[in-house]
């Protein structure tokens, strides 16, 4: 006879398969489809997306979940239930009618705000805010009574199952008592040294080139997966094909290969994702922050060491030539500088957390009610200078218009980036103290030990284990700052 | 209340939306997946499928359309329904065993044939056909049964609905009579001029900016489609954004060009079914042997006629530079000149017929079971000869092995290349007498004319009427091959 659990896989199988043609038709959309394919893309894919939802909330995977909780099931298939009552619950919790209501809310948002931003149009921009705000303080509240949290944790456990805001005032409390003083500091110590600028122009052939040799260093398996361009960068498609995307500059090409780095650390993730499990939940990457800790593991961690530029800067020569900017030192303090400013996502790591502290701080207020959308410019503001030194006032369009995220009521991710920095840092010291000559390996270009540390300890596992028992295990303990400011003084003030 | 009628279009709409998706993916299968990902997209499109065959089968369906048939419906909605129970009944009439016995036997005989054609293993490779042929002559026999027709007729119906056996023996009758005299006299008037070839290399880039430069004076919508790369031309993705492919070799260009202004012909009609139906059967196109009459209508009527070569030629030289090939007249002879040859998909419109005509005559008597599969070789070398003089004896390859079409039991298709043809001249024919300044016009590159004749006599009808109808419609007469042949004699022996 099928066993509950049975019958659940099978389900879940046949949704991963669903999952499969939504993520490349997604991918497709940002990277190949031309403008008038649009209006028939976005229903087609609205029709799997309603179908899966009808498959995960039919009353046959309720009662499954229920029977195969009576089930011997061994450690993994327990955690795959676990992560399978975990959908369930997330897709059967909201009525369908608000659902519907804060998708529509959230694309006419984001659909006016790609005017309404370049136009700086905050009246407009906050008239469809309000009602993103509230269909989220709705969703929030059902969520907070079946979780037993509060609205905000409600909404932070979508994106990282476990984390609460008492975990992370404590945590990001610590960063906001520090960073002001070395971002100061750090400031001062750069502003000694002189920056050279690398001379333009970098051909996109020659950029692409840079970008597929690094990966091939960083060991992206090209056999499951490709590099592609689109206006937002992303890392796409299935595991078994994974799609990562990035944007050329003329201009300017360490953005798009430092892009291709950090997409790349996203990619080798879910390339190595336990194979035996695939197509069930539990072979699923761990989170939103633990995913972010790979990306920022490659991109800050490694790359942005001295001796990954040392090592790659040959590359850079080969497909650039030599010039001025392109001397080591200097190519080190290009990919080192720290300069606070307006812009979130072009944000050094230094200054970075700075912004998502802020985000954080207001979007908590927003769904917990403590504050309205018409406050938000006036904390924006206090908190920038507060935290950066900046002046944003007039400037919505550099300041709270500048985000996606809140536009189609993603409150609850943010704090994912300045988890995933931590817990990249963390890793890394781990990283260092098994391989105490990992230095001079990267500077020689081998980096399959730290490849197989992170395999063994991250990739490997999928989201069998909490967020919390997997960094245990990897690093020694849970969660700690200390290493995020260790990091970032070793390598910003030399101490 | 909702009538049986809106019923079948709520459905029918639905199932459009899950092939727009199937339609995307199976593109980037051709296009752009790395090789790791296709077991899993293999799994997700046949879930997919599975998902629509239920849907398209379910009782609900089937008592819809038998109320419809009730209810009061325009001549459109007539249309749409009569298509509706054309797809409901191909998919209901074989049983899920058949269906699912053929697609492994297919399969299995595809993939091995890929490795046995260039062994020249005939014996492994009929062990695998004969499994083909088996279970396609079970399909042929369930189908003809509840057709009332014979098996082939049957088959032939599902890519060309109307078309028989007795009328296919009519045309081809026909041709036969007449076409190896036509192809001797062509040989020796050919004989006589010395043909230049155009000396390579040919970038890559190059010669894809001619195929779009083309592909833009052939009207083709790039904000609704586009051009790729695959290892075997094809045209796909949706209407509102059609995809086509073409390969390239480094040393000839011609193949390129000809295939994509083929693939054009294809891309054109479907960006230009009827808007107001699309996602309704009603707005496909008309049938096989229709769509490949507006892709030889654009390659062989058009493009490779004298007064379109000397258009494009202009294009070439800007792409390649001059070079004594390159000259009008020998461009026109390049693009004109026949030579009987093994290969079907190599041969010119004159030898063609030839080459399908030969597989018509043997998978109708292999259906009908006056043969099996191990006369094929034999009947094959017997008809080369006879047809165009050529020895096939032992060559398995480049003979009876030389198709995709037979490993997966697509017995039925052949025909519809050369009624393709037929049409493609009748229509040219028709356009011709409408138009009767049009060779000019093509010299000039006013080719509006000609897309909105077919726009008003075939693209726009989609499956609003038969096969017959449209034809009849447009060019004043059913399928007439005299309209071919005097489109060869006028072109190669300038009669």
């Amino acid at each position: 006879m099928t066993s509950a659990y049975q019958h659940l896989t099978t389900t879940f199988q046949r949704l991963a398969r669903f999952s499969h043609l939504s993520a490349i038709a997604g991918w497709d959309m940002q990277t190949m489809m031309p403008s008038a394919g649009s209006r028939a893309r976005g229903e087609a894919l609205a029709e799997l997306s309603v179908l899966q939802h009808q498959i995960l909330t039919s009353a046959d995977v309720s009662s499954w979940l229920n029977e195969a909780e009576q089930e011997t099931l061994n450690d993994v298939e327990c955690a795959n239930l676990f992560e399978m009552r975990r959908s369930w619950q997330q897709a059967s919790l909201l009525p369908a009618s608000l659902v519907e209501a804060k998708s529509i809310a959230g694309s006419r948002c984001e659909h006016a705000w790609r005017k309404q931003r370049p136009a700086n149009d905050w009246k407009g921009f906050s008239a469809n805010l309000k009602e993103v705000v509230k269909l989220s303080r709705q969703e929030a509240e059902i969520r907070a009574q079946a979780n037993g949290c509060s609205r905000y944790d409600a909404l932070l456990d979508i994106f990282e199952p476990g984390m609460t805001s008492a975990k992370l005032d404590r945590t990001f409390g610590d960063l906001k008592h520090w960073l002001p003083d070395l971002l100061q500091r750090v400031a001062a110590h750069q502003a000694q040294g002189h920056i050279e600028r690398p001379v333009g122009p970098f051909a996109v052939e020659s950029q692409r080139q840079l970008g597929l040799s690094i990966m091939k260093q960083l060991g992206f398996d090209f056999n499951a997966g490709r590099l592609d361009v689109s206006a937002h960068p992303f890392c796409g498609g299935v595991p078994e094909d994974v799609r990562i995307t990035t944007r050329y500059n003329n201009n300017e090409f360490l953005s798009a290969m430092m892009g291709v780095i950090h997409e790349t650390g996203h990619a080798r993730y879910e390339q190595n994702l336990p194979k035996q499990w695939l197509g069930q939940p539990v072979s699923l990457a761990r989170s939103t922050a633990i995913h972010e800790s790979q990306s920022l593991f490659f991109e800050m961690q490694l790359a942005r060491s001295a001796d990954f530029l040392q090592l790659i800067l040959p590359q850079v020569v080969a497909q650039f030539g030599a010039q001025p900017a392109l001397n080591l030192d200097n190519f080190i303090r290009l990919n080192q500088q720290v300069k606070p400013g307006f812009i979130r996502v072009d944000a050094d790591e230094v200054s970075y957390p700075a912004h998502v502290i802020l985000r954080y701080e207001i979007e908590r207020a927003l769904i917990s009610g403590d504050i309205e959308v018409d406050d938000i410019p006036t904390i924006w503001q206090e908190k920038m200078q507060d935290y950066l030194g900046i002046d944003t006032r007039g400037n919505y369009r550099d300041g709270c218009m500048q985000d996606i995220h809140w536009t189609d009521g993603a409150f609850g991710y943010f704090p994912t980036y300045t988890l995933g920095a931590m817990y990249a840092a963390q890793l890394f010291q781990a990283v260092k103290r098994a391989l105490p000559n990992i230095e001079s390996q990267i500077r020689e270009g081998n980096l399959q030990p730290i490849f197989d540390w992170l395999q063994q300890n991250i990739w490997q596992h999928g989201c069998r284990f909490s967020t919390q028992q997997l960094i245990t295990h990897a690093t020694g303990e849970d969660l700690n700052p200390v290493f995020f400011r260790q990091h970032l003084e070793k390598r910003y003030l030399n101490q």
